[in-house]
């Protein structure tokens, strides 16, 4: 059945039905005009993204289920680097007449499974027609005590630099997809066979939005000084905390998290390993700054340190041999 | 300069400085990972909607500013129909390359007159790059005390039904951009001469968010018992009450608030004016119920009594001659 058939009402209504609310903060979800929230006394917490096919996601080697798990990964990611509790989300998509209402219905599978391993709410949204591709614009909701917000601009000089995780699969996955991509449409019999890659293309297609970490600070009484996650790239977004803590950084090439992974898949496409830790997005792991008391009091293998903030301003990577280099943002500026 | 040239950054930081944060709820504004609020032990509204160029403008005749203007009414007026307060937006945008960066600011200009005329914080958003064509997702926060929500399903039979103001403004409007439009393809010295249609012509560009009526009802203490903003047309919405309230209803086609402009245009478009104000869409007018009493309590000029709910499911139209008939909705369902 195509979407045209369903109706907009009928797909509604289908949707409405997979995702009861289970929050009680929940007040109001899918079918009034708006949805309702009671946080009880806590701060509101709200992020937005769109994602654009051809440009964020490209359907060919996406699949559909996925996307709708990464649609909302992203905005969970957002509400976790305030150090907040991600409970609610809002959906708008736009989708041309091409899409099969079990299509959608299929991308809401991949939204379901996200919002029950992460306990959210889907509250609403709308539902559009588009002139071509599909849109997708998501909302989510959370809360935090007032108290407890960590800031992008909070880093102080000698805090820990740490990453929540190994970075660079995201980019050589999607690397992968693209070239396998290039190599179907030369000849439709190269046929992809993705199982040496499955480690690093997961880590494009099903990211985790790594709320664990946060309830490991809020478990142990510990808040970080400043926080991000890793949307554009660790150099561009470890930028942005420095340039809104006024400081700078110095981190140590031989203390990123890199599997071995990256490492022969970057060497086998030819491109450099290190660029991809560093300026690879969509990692979606947490890059944030504790006091070294702190980090000392939660080490734990999920706490990556790579470095620490300094009162100079300088960005300074220093490398395996020793030498020094100061650090470029190149991340991935849409319109750039 | 086009929209590359000053950057991602550059044009969020150009949307920063003209969007500082005006309510004492709006924590944390544009700048960080998420926009926090604070509520104050108020429930949250959220509530979010897409516009597609091609699909829900044109922007051949649809000046961006007043763009950037409705796309924020539009979401408020969803808030309002929860009988809350907007208090803060997030807005995400996808343009292509096509754009300049002035047009940009142009259309944030149109929210910025949105927002400071219903005191609104920006509180971030995501600005990316599209294949082709504007991409607009708007989500709105409100605040409202649990017991004074107003929902679609609680109307009771004999309620008053009210809406807020005249209707077919918006799609007579509608009409006549589209109808010059096609002028000037076939004949670019056909230049548009509107003045005459200003009046229908400001309410499909310049639609306003009923505010004024929630103020009404917040200082008299009245609370309606259903509400919904006219979006899809009063036939479409009004059954969105019935159906949720499991009610009929009878209205009065001499109640109709209808303008002069409109019966004398829809006469001019040959197109029949009852049906543009029945089925017209985009109104932004609230549709709600009061019982008697509160009715007789508050009435005033913006408060137009259009009929009332019945306990039997009969959804009747009485014409002007007395002669009745089953009202359908038509609406302006996307995808049928």
């Amino acid at each position: 059945m195509d979407i045209y058939q369903l109706g907009e009402f009928g797909l509604i209504d289908e949707i409405k039905k997979k995702f009861p609310c289970k929050n009680d903060s929940s007040l109001i979800g899918i079918g009034d005009d708006a949805g309702v929230i009671n946080f009880r006394g806590k701060d509101t917490v709200v992020s937005s993204d769109m994602l654009i096919e051809g440009v964020h996601f490209d359907l060919t080697y996406f699949p559909i289920k996925h996307l709708g798990y990464k649609s909302v990964i992203v905005n969970l990611s957002d509400i976790y680097s305030m150090n907040a509790i991600p409970s609610q989300i809002i959906l708008n998509i736009a989708v041309s007449s091409k899409f099969r209402s079990d299509t959608i219905l299929e991308f809401y599978e991949g939204v379901k499974i996200a919002c029950d391993e992460y306990n959210i709410d889907l509250l609403g949204g709308d539902t559009s027609s588009s002139i071509s591709g599909m849109t997708i614009s998501c909302t989510a909701l959370g809360s935090i005590e007032e108290k407890k917000i960590v800031r992008r601009n909070g880093a102080k000089a000698n805090d820990v630099i740490c990453v929540s995780g190994d970075l660079g699969r995201s980019y050589v996955g999607l690397r992968i997809l693209q070239r396998e991509k290039s190599n179907f449409i030369k000849d439709p019999k190269n046929q992809p066979n993705l199982e040496k890659y499955k480690n690093i293309i997961e880590k494009q297609l099903r990211p985790k939005a790594r709320g664990d970490i946060i309830d490991h600070f809020l478990k142990n009484d510990v808040i970080p000084n400043s926080m991000i996650d890793i949307s554009d790239g660790l150099s561009s977004d470890l930028m942005h905390l420095s340039d809104s803590s006024n400081l700078g950084f110095k981190i140590f090439e031989e203390k990123l998290p890199i599997s071995n992974d990256v490492m022969t898949t970057a060497k086998e496409l030819e491109i450099d390993y290190l660029s991809s830790v560093l300026n690879g997005g969509e990692e979606y792991e947490l890059l944030f700054s504790l006091s070294p008391e702190d980090f000392k009091k939660i080490e734990n293998e999920s706490l990556i340190p790579i470095g620490f903030f300094t009162k100079n301003s300088n960005k300074i990577l220093v490398n395996n041999d020793g030498s020094e280099d100061e650090l470029k943002s190149f991340g991935w500026k849409h319109f750039s």
